[in-house]
């Protein structure tokens, strides 16, 4: 069976989690704390990031963007109406745009430094950087949350999905940051009723099950993280 | 024509430059400052970031891993041993791993606080970021030089070229990431003579040329910089 090594708390890690899962992939899920630059993972990412996928024949993939395009080259191409980037070179540069929006730009402005302070300095030994959220750190990525809830919001009310008429990575990178930050506790829903609907329908995937029954150690998710009807 | 909004010190922008001239496409070069958040480059592109090409048709394509993938599709797949991306989607998966590592890891380690110490903070205003360099942030931009250059003279004296037997975005990327450094007077070829055996064979080509004239303003490049036989 292929190998997915991961963090519950990382955005990249769950968007192909969440492929894996729409396609019909069963794979074996390895806790991976990368700040800990075990020689083992590094051996199949010098790059030393998440998520890392190794597959039947044992070769790694890494970096959720690589692991996506190679499983829409070998198994989205097959999928029809059920693929997950378009057919139409335009509209599959759409997809990339907002999934990099999503896990590279809302990453750096948002996700990565909540999940860092929050979760990650909790994890860590003081050597590797653990330690007290930094509260500056956290009070300019709240900040930041609400610019992206706009955009997404802007795109929830005037698509059908956020890329365009049909379900793809766009959606899933969306949600997969989504979902980090909401177990955090982190989104105010009541601002973005746009963007609630659009998420509650991710959230009722079958996809979307395993992520909500994540739980990280010492961190209770808010009380309606697995909540459908939210 | 397509128009190509750039910075001359971007690698992103620097990278799509290469594949351009590579495909033979002309394109007008637009000099954009991102800093400046200009209202028509942001609805352009609502990151804010660079390199955005437009299309004959007026669409914008934004960032370098969008903009590489569509012209893989769109031209690369008809250029068979020309083209920049594999057939094979393992290999494909190398080239692009590699492909961020050096737009990406690079970047965010290197070339970018490098690029923004020592240029864009000359071409802001104090409201925009700009003054003189941080002297810490050189310090460690300047020690992981060494890391990178290590990595690359692997990859270099242990294949062809980067990712394998034929030129792919990987040394594209590469490339375009040393340039910067290079421009700035950053890299001692002297102590990585596999690396600069592979960029030498890199600079020689045509679709280097104009990256070789690119100038900045108040900042002269470093006297080996355009000189094929450094």
């Amino acid at each position: 069976m292929p190998t997915l090594y991961h963090h519950p708390m990382s955005s990249a890690s769950r968007f192909v989690r969440l492929i894996l899962t729409e396609y019909g992939f069963h794979a074996d899920l390895i806790d991976e704390q990368p700040w800990e630059k075990r020689r083992d993972f590094l051996a199949l990412n010098p790059a030393g990031s998440l998520p890392v996928y190794v597959d039947d024949s044992m070769r790694a993939l890494c970096g959720a963007s690589v692991i996506s395009e190679y499983l829409d080259e070998t198994h989205g191409v097959l999928k029809r109406d059920r693929r997950l980037l378009a057919e139409d070179p335009f509209q599959r540069a759409e997809i990339r745009r907002l999934t990099e929006w999503f896990l590279q730009k809302m990453e750096r402005d948002v996700t990565r430094p909540l999940a860092r302070e929050r979760v990650y300095k909790l994890q860590m030994t003081p050597d590797q950087g653990g330690g007290a959220p930094d509260s500056k750190i956290l009070r300019t990525a709240r900040a930041n949350i609400r610019q992206h809830m706009k955009y997404l919001s802007w795109l929830a009310g005037s698509r059908t999905w956020l890329a365009g008429d049909r379900l793809s990575y766009a959606d899933l990178a969306a949600a997969a940051a989504l979902s980090v930050l909401d177990y955090l506790g982190e989104i105010d829903w009541s601002e973005s009723p746009t963007a609630k609907d659009w998420y509650q329908r991710l959230k009722s995937r079958p996809s979307f099950r395993p992520l909500l029954t994540d739980r990280v150690r010492g961190l209770t998710p808010v009380s309606h993280y697995a909540d459908l009807d939210f």
